[in-house]
């Protein structure tokens, strides 16, 4: 089959590799229909998380179950499903208080599982997934093709975004800035919309994001950063701050920026990986600041959020602005790197 | 009158000074009936924070109103009341939100008031009190003597322990792991019992402040700490962790404490002005702990816990295990100092 393999630094391919196998009875073997290139991908694509050798890549996709192991009850050949982008048994402590991220048998694709096996990535045609019924989210029925890139995005942006509104302690009636306008951002503003914020405020100097945003419900774009952003964040909130933020980048200077936009007891949620970022625990004392978030438990938030995008209530997938056929995934890599797309849907 | 002076680390007198007058017509001048020393005097008496000149010093207070400006409405010559140990107008944005602790007219005892007037500190036997409706909160009557401790707590360790609390997002049933055996670790203990928490671990290698925090609701005591104190609370926990922590401290081995307490998905709230904290971002992400706290707004929190100490339903006094008349503050000091008491009353 085929599957995409990161080479070096920019170097991405579409690879021939052999097709897995169920490996484990609680595996499953799932054709892959859709998949996509994520931000986090772009740390290993861009180098700046290091490694030694060619590996699999991709962790988001939704796509048909084409063979189960025999302990694997909750889904059948032909069933729909969508993976988040972790593997977890959704049955110990911390999946059953919703922190499937924290699993004790918590493995990724591209990585190996918790016998030690290797796993593919998700952006190739098929993909073995462990622990299939802890991990799968199946579908009553297959879905229409325009329902596919919203169910794909519960993969992992938008439970990302939902995360870090739920962690920024979004409220009805909340004024919440969102700080980051990639995927995950923007998909922090329609969270944000869903939980009731009445002013949704994103940082943003990209027009096309600016535009979607404001489709997903920001009420107010602000273009300035560092202290000018803030200072803008103060005016429009009438010298007092956001009551919520959305820190949606992962470096240091969107910490930062985010810090800065929060009122005083207002929480900052985030979700972008850190990279580089320090804490300003003194400030965060004095002005009562709090932070919480991390590696998204998508899977917590994957079966309501599936129903909200069944029923159209949501439409996340809005958020992809280029779709390619999996052979051009070097396409996709690239365009999102020179940010020439939000995010890279893949047809497999 | 006699007011607290310190004047060079370990050196802390009670000297002679001019009485209070009120000065702006929104201030009140109290009568101290009871005052006491804070761990956060500490940080100042030992040098750790640096001074250049003498300085009045405390913030803690229980008293009478002797006299007020023209401009107060809320209290007459005659009323009990308890200070917070902040200066708040109580009416500005970020008051109205229950953060009086960054009032837009925030000032500080023993510092000067927003005319850059200077303020006696509350450890003394009269005291001015800017923006008096705003910040003090008086009873309805005169207090009977064996109250006076509780209420005096209220001024600060108590409401500072139900922030620590409350920022830990302890809910009822909830194990909660509290970092810290002074009085604030103490009340937010109590604070804990009182938010419904089912299991209390206190963290402590001190015989009398583990009988106090037993009697405040602790229901297992941890001697150990770093690696194995963390490993004793995964033991408690099913190898779970927490699911609320309380870093009553801060100090970089504090946090570091509370953090490995905590189970993926908790918050750490923090109270303990931070000296030398770096926070674990990594850490933090990958296991979604998240932290919340600061400067206590204890104005917030002070006419329920007011109501519950005059209802006997919390009794916060018994931290004070140690009472002295005034004139022996230096001994009270030097007491809680050299760790031979929890925290001093001071008679006035």
């Amino acid at each position: 089959m085929k599957a995409t393999v990161l080479h070096a630094p920019h170097d991405v391919r579409l690879d021939d590799v052999e097709d897995p196998v169920i490996l484990a009875p609680t595996d499953a073997i799932v054709r892959v229909v859709a998949t996509c290139v994520c931000g986090s991908d772009l740390w290993n694509y861009r180098g700046i998380n290091e490694f030694s050798e060619p590996r699999p890549i991709g962790h988001e996709m939704v796509g048909v179950v084409e063979e189960v192991g025999r302990h694997v009850a909750g889904m059948r050949p032909g069933d729909f499903v969508i993976s988040p982008f972790t593997i977890s048994d959704n049955s110990c402590p911390h999946c059953l208080m919703g922190m499937q991220t924290a699993c004790e048998n918590l493995t990724y694709f591209g990585g190996t599982d918790r016998e030690g096996l290797p796993m593919g990535g998700a952006q190739a045609e098929y993909v073995r997934v462990p622990l299939a019924d802890g991990t799968l989210v199946p579908l009553p029925e297959t879905p229409d093709a325009h329902q596919i890139p919203s169910l794909l995005t519960l993969a992992d942006v938008m439970g990302t975004g939902w995360h870090a509104a739920i962690c920024a302690g979004v409220h009805e009636g909340d004024t919440v800035c969102v700080v980051g306008d990639g995927a995950v951002g923007l998909l922090g503003v329609l969270a944000a919309r869903q939980m009731g914020a009445e002013r949704i405020i994103a940082m943003s100097r990209h027009p096309a994001r600016q535009a979607l945003a404001v489709r997903f419900g920001a009420t107010d774009i602000v273009e300035e950063r560092g202290d000018e952003g803030a200072e803008r964040i103060r005016e429009l909130t009438s010298g007092v701050g956001a009551d919520a933020v959305l820190e949606c980048v992962g470096t240091g200077d969107s910490m930062e920026q985010a810090m800065s936009c929060a009122r005083p007891g207002a929480m900052v949620g985030f979700v972008g990986v850190p990279h580089g970022v320090r804490l300003p625990v003194e400030l965060m004392f004095r002005r009562n600041i709090g932070l919480a978030g991390g590696m998204a438990p998508v899977r917590q938030y994957l079966p309501a959020l599936r129903d909200d995008v069944l029923d159209g209530v949501i439409e996340p997938g809005l958020v992809f602005d280029l779709e390619l056929p999996l052979e051009e995934v070097a396409a996709g890599y690239a365009a999102m790197d020179e940010r020439r797309a939000v995010k890279c849907l893949l047809h497999v």
